[in-house]
């Protein structure tokens, strides 16, 4: 379990990281950052910190916090309902980001792409299977069609991402690794 | 008419307040920024400045870079077919903005409003007609409902602003002043 005090230090951070890349937050936002630890505790390695700027039923924008080596566990955004799932789009605005996705046309990661790859997951790595590795530097973006597996990692020196997405249901994301728990994990 | 050299200044002038927004550009993107004088030809007064992140068939990113004192001039984005028009969250990154906005419960501007507005349209008056006043600093954002009337304006630092949105047809737009021309005015 991460503290609550661990979780006001990610903010504190975070917070710092954004103020560098020349994000300006309204106190609310900064006491409203989301602290995700996606249930496993260990929010150093495998964590996110999150501002949503707008969510609503039309779009979505946020901004991401990656510490350094910092990992988004892999996941994928299923349709449900009406809704054909989110598509996001991923700006890397600071500091830089691995990120691993799911090809249409390729299977899971083999040895020989994790043999490739410049950065390994954190733990767990039977639940990271996303075979194709696109670095994103600041001013890079890429999008992430729906349902389709993805996982990120900062470099060295952490990252700020900016997301644009179709609209969030983070209850919905499907995560790789069973034992993760998006919603538990946050807050 | 603006030319293709004032067009190329304008660009470098707006790039370089992105940068010093901590906003990082490809170079793609830095060629291929929008130049809008909306076919007025005085584009200091009546322009902006534009870089589209993403704009697909679910959502819309893009900065607009307001020079000190110039004007988005006023227009509302109709619905259409089976669009319910676009909805558009603009978040203030750098210096500040004066937007003025049609609400639902309020007439045209009066002269009274007039009056109290920081900011005075700047020219051709008498086609811009909302009536409320939003100051937005950084960190400041506000969301316009579709098929509002609305137009803002950049203080004395001029602004960069961030817009998140539903999908732009920038060609439905409908400005207040008959002889503006959206498209004519781009590129």
């Amino acid at each position: 379990m991460t503290s609550e005090t661990e979780r006001e230090r990610a903010r504190e951070r975070a917070a710092s990281m954004l103020a560098d890349a020349g994000v300006v937050l309204t106190d609310d936002e900064r006491a409203g950052m989301e602290v995700v630890d996606y249930g496993l505790g260990d929010l150093e390695s495998v964590g996110t910190e999150i501002v949503v700027y707008v969510n609503d039923d039309r779009y979505c924008a946020k901004e991401l916090v990656l510490f350094p080596g910092q990992t988004c566990p892999e996941h994928r955004h299923p349709p449900f309902d009406d809704y054909p799932g989110k598509r996001e789009t991923f700006r890397c605005r600071a500091g830089e980001v691995y990120l691993y996705v799911e090809t249409e046309d390729a299977d899971d990661a083999s040895a020989s792409d994790r043999d490739g790859w410049s950065v390994s997951p954190p733990m767990r790595e039977e639940f990271y299977t996303a075979s194709e590795e696109i670095h994103l530097e600041p001013g890079d973006q890429y999008t992430i069609p729906p349902d389709t597996r993805h996982w990120f990692v900062a470099g060295e020196q952490g990252a700020v991402v900016s997301e644009f997405s179709s609209p969030s249901y983070d209850e919905k994301d499907v995560f790789t690794d069973p034992e993760i728990d998006r919603m538990a994990g946050s807050y």
